[in-house]
């Protein structure tokens, strides 16, 4: 089964080509950058090398999902498929879920309703999102497809984590409730990292953090999450790169009136101008910070000191949730790549047992790899999360059981 | 030394006097209730039992203060003092003393100012607070006043743990950081607990939990407090009576524009209509919501669950800063009386090495207990707070210092 899966943004699209038939073998990936904005492109993985294939306005989805197409079967870009009918499922990452679906779903008519229905939620992603699935359906016209969501995965959080302290009503009327993202990353790489331990998934108390541009830390007890930092929305939790994670709700309604900010206003602030940046000064990208801090920095050494802080705290925060742990799993660009980071989290968690091998934490680089010591009370592993590849596992289960 | 401490609020003053001349005596203690109010009344302890000493109007501070005064010569109360010239030392409590305030001072003008300056801060709050300490000036003159703040413990705090993840600039601008609140009772209720089980202040891991209708969780680590729930206002941390605690900031925004509440509407809303009341529909009373709970109330047993449930993450997150814990210690009206909250937070905490006597958990009903088992890792204590007692200490130790 060869499957296509779409991650849809608002002026973007990533994909990528997996050949489901013997293993599960990446063919291709790539991306369509700027849609709808001057200077589009598709650039695409040719021989492990990005290659920009067109170069071409692309003013909506659907033309950005053609041109996706034509470069799969075009032999200038080195030519994946002979034919798109090959093509046997189509994944797609969506966004917000709600409290509708609570697994991935082969995506009909009501399904697309839902998914309509779950757009005031995340107003920047689920329409993207549905255009996406739209598009594809037009040019693939009998082409089963999947919807693969970010919050499945926490909808296994019982209610007292869950519900916020605001009268009940809100959460009656509104659906005001943590929902929690990264559900398909923490999921891919709580698994991963049990594969690399041996432990069970099932029967483990798994801490993942997803550390990137967007930062949230998940509670995983006996394969389901339990609690996880990200709430209502994706601006909640730990600080980010321009993030300004969980906050006072006094401190809003403070600079709304000092400030005379509008609603709009604090938006954009509390999504972009916080988090790594807004402390620094400088950048929202770790790699900028700790050189900053490297070079003597004080504002860059303070937003990492931050950064690590915040980690450090939900690391407690969900130990004592899960009452216990057993496993600490790093993911996403700074948890991936930042040795120093892991390093500075992980010392001063002795107490809880976790040891790490310094030398295998800064080889770490690229490649999954236990970091913690043979005798660490607490395995700690860094994988590379890979939610493609679980949407396309996704879509093939689905679409699998589907043809049985 | 014969101290008397006020607890200025904005239409009522609470008051105690100690006698500190053989031992930390308490002589009497009592409330000024609706100060420029109708209704106003001064009740006060007399032969351990309140009694009703004044009922009349009382306009403002300085009356209100004129009546404690009148109350602990007069005869007819049972006086407790033969003449106020025997009034050594006035000590004040101060909510916020911001970053000025380090510690306890002597009440000079120069002190007075920056209370002033502070109430930006704790508009509620300070204002009151002074105009107590101007009142007492007036009808004191020449006594020895001192400020006690509710901030100054928390000021130990390192700088990754007191600002948030906004632009640098409004911590410069208007001193946007986590404060922290009930200090004084954080750093008592430690102290005690450690007369009670041995340990030693000043190399200990203390998680003190203020649980009341206020909420707040402090770590104190060597005698330090180094991260608390509260934050820049007192509405942040955990849910309380009425206050919702932190809040992913999208709520607000959403809320504001779905509901279209204005700044002062959100302000009434996380203070007054959240937390266990919120939850509940019932009571932001923790007796209440037993009591309905008790009686199968489903909203009852969530808002109870949640408060446990915040406790027990806050245990988790601030072990997780101090990388260790060596106690427990539960003070406030619900952390003093509530049994069943003590149970449930320590239920799930055994991973911590935390271990309950549940006979010696159930008796610590208004009496200072250690209700951890002999074998427990974690020492466990209830300790009833004692403010006052903190403040007339400072106010003692100020003023024999400046005796000298």
């Amino acid at each position: 089964m060869k499957i296509l899966v779409l991650n849809c943004g608002s002026s973007s699209i990533k994909f990528s080509l997996y050949d489901f038939t013997d293993k599960e073998e990446l063919l291709t990936r790539g991306t369509v950058e700027r849609i709808g904005i001057e200077g589009g492109s598709l650039v695409r993985c040719v021989k492990n090398s990005p290659v920009e294939c067109y170069k071409q306005p692309i003013p909506d989805h659907t033309i950005g999902i053609k041109l996706v197409l034509d470069s799969l079967v075009n032999k200038e870009c080195n030519a994946v498929l002979n034919d798109l009918k090959e093509i046997d499922a189509v994944g797609h990452r969506v966004v917000h879920g709600a409290e509708v679906f609570i697994s991935s779903v082969i995506i009909d008519e009501k399904v697309k309703e839902q998914i309509v229905k779950c757009s005031d939620l995340a107003p920047l992603h689920n329409p993207a999102n549905l255009k996406g699935i739209l598009s594809a359906e037009a040019l693939m016209p009998g082409v089963p497809q999947v919807a693969v969501f970010d919050t499945s995965f926490h909808q296994t959080m019982p209610k007292e984590a869950y519900l916020y302290g605001i009268p009940y009503h809100y959460y009656e009327k509104y659906k005001i409730r943590r929902y929690g993202f990264h559900g398909i990353s923490h999921k891919y790489v709580a698994q991963r990292a049990c594969e690399m331990t041996g432990k069970d998934f099932y029967n483990s108390r798994i801490i993942t953090c997803h550390l990137g541009n967007g930062v949230s830390v998940t509670g995983i007890k006996n394969g389901k999450s339990v609690d996880t930092s990200m709430g209502f929305t994706p601006v909640a939790g730990l600080i980010m790169g321009t993030r300004c994670g969980s906050l006072d709700p006094g401190i809003l309604l403070y600079l709304e009136e000092k400030e005379h900010l509008s609603i709009k206003g604090i938006s954009e602030l509390i999504n972009k101008q916080c988090g790594l940046k807004g402390i620094s000064g400088i950048s929202s990208d770790m790699r900028d910070i700790e050189e900053a801090a490297d070079a003597g920095n004080e504002r860059a050494k303070l937003a990492f000191g931050m950064f690590t802080y915040n980690v450090r705290k939900w690391i407690g925060l969900l130990t004592g949730v899960m009452d216990g742990l057993d496993m600490i799993v790093f993911t996403g660009g700074v948890g991936e790549n930042s040795y120093r980071m892991r390093h500075d989290v992980c010392e001063k968690l002795s107490w809880f047992g976790v040891k790490i091998d310094d030398t295998r934490n800064k080889e770490a680089l690229g490649k999954d790899e236990v970091i913690s010591t043979p005798d660490s009370g607490v395995a700690v592993a860094v994988v590379k999360t890979n939610e493609e590849l679980v949407i396309a596992r996704e879509t093939h289960r689905l679409v699998s059981q589907g043809l049985n």
